[in-house]
C-alpha cells in the first residue's frame, strides 16, 4: 500500500488579513504556536510515511516560502498550479502527478495545509484506516467526520448512513449526503437527531478511484487533466499546464464530485479538530486572558471583554479600554479593528482595496 | 489701561494621550487643524494686543516647545512654574510677575491654551468689554460664561444675579453662583430654567483685584507669592520660586477663589467655544465622514458608526469593519481602541503604564 499525502497550500487565508497577505498567507503563519500551520500539517503527516512521500500544491509565487519552511521537502514533490482553481482542479493535478510517480494504485492522503489537529496519534490512526479502508474498498473515496461539539454554522455536515465495516476499532459508514453550511437551527437539529459530522476536508482514495470519479462527473476536467498527464512525459510540460490548467473551472471536490460520487465513505472521528477559518477560532483554541481576551503581543487590555487582539510588534504598544467583542490585528503597515460579528466579511476590505488601487495593503 | 494676557500652557492634556503625551501635550499639537491650539491661542489675543504683551504659563520641560512654537514671543514672557500645581498658584505667579513689569493697575487676561473658539471677532469684542468691566469696578474678578446650547455634562455652570451694567451692548451680570460639572438631570433643569452659563475657565481681573482676593481667601497661598515677588527683583529669584511654589496646594482658582469672591461678575458670550476636552469633543467640531464617522489620517471605515479615528502616519493604514462608537488612536509606539463612553477615563490606562513601569509610553 503506497500511501502519498497531498497538501493543499494555496489558499489566500483572506479571512487572516491583516495579518495573512496575499504574499504570506495564513498556512506559512504560526498562529498556532512557533511553527507554521503548513509546517504542523507536514511534521504530524511524518507520523504517516517519510517526507519524501509527501506533496505539497500551491502557486508558483508561495514556492520559495515552501522551500524556506520545508527545506527537505524533495523538489519533485512541489505540485504548482498556475493559478488558483479550487480544490477539484487541484486534486486532479496531484493525482496525475502521483499517478505517473506512484501509479494507479497508491493512495492519496488530501489534507488541507491549515488546520489544527489537536491529536496528532488519533488523526493519524484515522488516516490509516482511511487509507485501509480505501484500500480495500474499489473505487471509493473515503472522507473523515469529525464529530461536532457544538451547532457549528461555519462547518458543512456529512450526514452518515448504514455502517460498512470495523477497522482497528473505527466505525466505518456509507455517505448518505453531503450538506453545505447550515445556519443555527438546522445545526441544532443535526445535533439532536445525532448522525452528522462536520466535513474536515480531508480525503483518501486510490488515485484510480478519484480520477475515475472525475471522469464520470467532470467528464471536461478530466480530458483537461489526461493532456497535462501526458505532457509530463515530455518538456512541453509547463506550457501544457499553464494553456490548460487555467481552462478548467474552478470548483471545490465536495462539490464537483463527492457530492455526486456513488460509494463515498466516512469515518467518524475527534481529533481535537479546528479549521481556523477566521479570527474568530482563535477563541476556540487559545488560552484566555482573564478568562475573556485572547491576546498575542504588547497588549494593555482595560474593562475590555472577549477580545481578539493579535499585535505583531514587540515596541508598539496596543491598549484596549472599555471594548466588547473586537478583533483587533496590528501589522507594521496595517491596524484592523474589527466587530467579531464580522469576521467573515473581512474579504470586503480587501475588495474595497483593490477598487482603491491599495494593492500594497492586501 | 494696560492689558496683559496670560496664557495657561502647563497641562498634560492626559485625556488626548497617547496623542498628547507627557513630552508632548495637547496644548502643542494641531488637533483643530494646521497650527497647534497654543498657537491659535497666541495669534487670536494678538487681536487684542501686541505679542510683547502675551505671556505664557507652562512648565521647565515645555519651555523649548514653547519656543519653537511662538519664536517671536519675548524670553521674559514665558513664565515657568517649577511644578504644576493647578491654576491658582498659576495666576498667583503670573499676577506677580505682571505686577513687576507693569504695576498693580495692569488688566490679566487669563485664557487657557487648548480651547476652541470659532469667532474669533467675537471673543476679542467680549474681553475687551471684559477689561473695560474690570477696569471700571474695583476690586471685581470677571469671567466669560458660554451660552449653552445642550445640557452638557463636561462643563461647571455659573449662574447669573442681577444684571449690573451694558458695556459695548453687552449685558454684565453679577455671578450668583458657580456650580460643579452637574449630571445630565440638573443641566437640563439648568438649561430649562435660563440664566445658566457655561464656566469658560477665563478670567479677567487687574493685577489688584485678584492680588487682594487671593489674600483674603488664601491668605498661605497670598504669603508664598509675596516671597516669590520679592525675589524676584534680585538673584535668588530661581532658588525661592524652585522651593516656595511646591509649597502651595494644588487649588483651581475657581474653587481658590472665584466661588468664594464678593464681587465676581460674568458676560454672557456665544462665539463658539469648546473646551476640546476630551476625544468625544473632536465629534462637536469636526465634519463627520459620510455623516457619522470622524476621521484623520489614512483609514478606511466600513459599515462603521460614529467613531473617532486619528491616525498619525501616512503609511499606515487603519481598517474599521462593523465597529460602533469607538475612539482609535494611531501613534508610531501606541494604539489605543477605547469605547467612546470610556473617554474620560484615559488617565486610568496612564496609572496603568506608570503601575507596570512603562514610562515610555506616557
Amino acid at each position: 500500500m503506497k500511501i502519498v499525502p497531498v497538501i493543499m497550500a494555496g489558499g489566500r487565508g483572506e479571512r487572516f488579513w491583516p495579518k495573512s497577505r496575499i504574499k504570506f498567507p495564513k498556512q506559512f503563519l504560526n498562529l498556532l504556536g512557533q511553527q507554521s500551520m503548513l509546517q504542523l500539517t507536514v511534521q504530524r503527516l511524518t507520523g504517516l510515511v517519510p517526507l519524501e512521500n509527501i506533496h505539497i500544491v500551491t502557486g508558483e509565487e508561495y514556492r520559495s516560502l515552501v522551500n524556506s519552511q520545508i527545506p527537505d521537502l524533495p523538489s519533485d514533490n512541489l505540485i504548482i498550479e498556475p493559478i488558483g482553481r479550487n480544490t477539484a482542479p487541484c486534486i486532479g493535478l496531484a493525482a496525475m502527478v502521483v499517478k505517473r510517480k506512484y501509479g494507479e494504485d497508491a493512495i492519496m492522503v488530501v489534507v488541507p495545509s491549515d488546520h489544527l489537529i489537536e491529536d496528532s496519534i488519533g488523526y493519524l490512526d484515522t488516516l490509516k484506516t482511511a487509507c485501509e479502508a480505501a484500500y480495500v474498498y474499489d473505487d471509493t473515496l473515503v472522507t473523515i467526520g469529525i464529530t461536532p461539539n457544538e451547532p457549528a454554522t461555519g462547518y458543512g455536515y456529512i450526514q452518515i448512513d448504514k455502517v460498512i465495516t470495523q477497522i482497528n476499532k473505527h466505525s466505518i459508514y456509507k455517505v448518505k449526503r453531503f450538506v453545505e453550511k447550515p445556519d443555527y437551527e438546522t445545526a441544532a437539529a443535526y445535533l439532536r437527531a445525532g448522525g452528522y459530522y462536520w466535513n474536515s476536508g480531508m480525503f483518501i482514495f486510490t488515485v484510480d478511484s478519484i480520477l475515475s470519479n472525475i471522469k464520470t462527473h467532470m467528464p471536461d476536467m478530466y480530458k483537461n487533466l489526461q493532456e497535462i498527464y501526458l505532457a509530463q512525459h515530455n518538456e512541453t510540460y509547463e506550457r501544457v499546464l499553464n494553456y490548460v490548467y487555467p481552462q478548467m473551472p474552478s470548483i471545490s471536490i465536495d462539490y464537483g464530485v463527492m457530492e455526486k460520487a456513488d460509494q463515498v465513505l466516512v469515518i467518524p472521528a475527534d481529533f481535537g479538530w479546528d479549521d481556523i477559518g477566521s479570527w474568530t477560532s482563535l477563541e476556540r483554541i487559545r488560552t484566555k486572558k482573564d478568562g475573556t481576551n485572547v491576546i498575542r503581543g504588547n497588549v494593555i487590555s482595560l474593562d475590555s471583554h472577549r477580545c481578539i487582539v493579535e499585535a505583531d510588534c514587540e515596541e508598539k504598544l496596543i491598549v484596549l479600554l472599555g471594548t466588547e467583542d473586537l478583533i483587533v490585528v496590528d501589522t507594521d503597515d496595517v491596524t484592523l479593528i474589527c466587530s467579531k460579528d464580522r469576521a467573515q466579511e473581512i474579504k470586503m476590505v480587501l475588495d474595497n482595496l483593490k477598487k482603491c488601487n491599495q494593492e500594497r495593503y492586501l
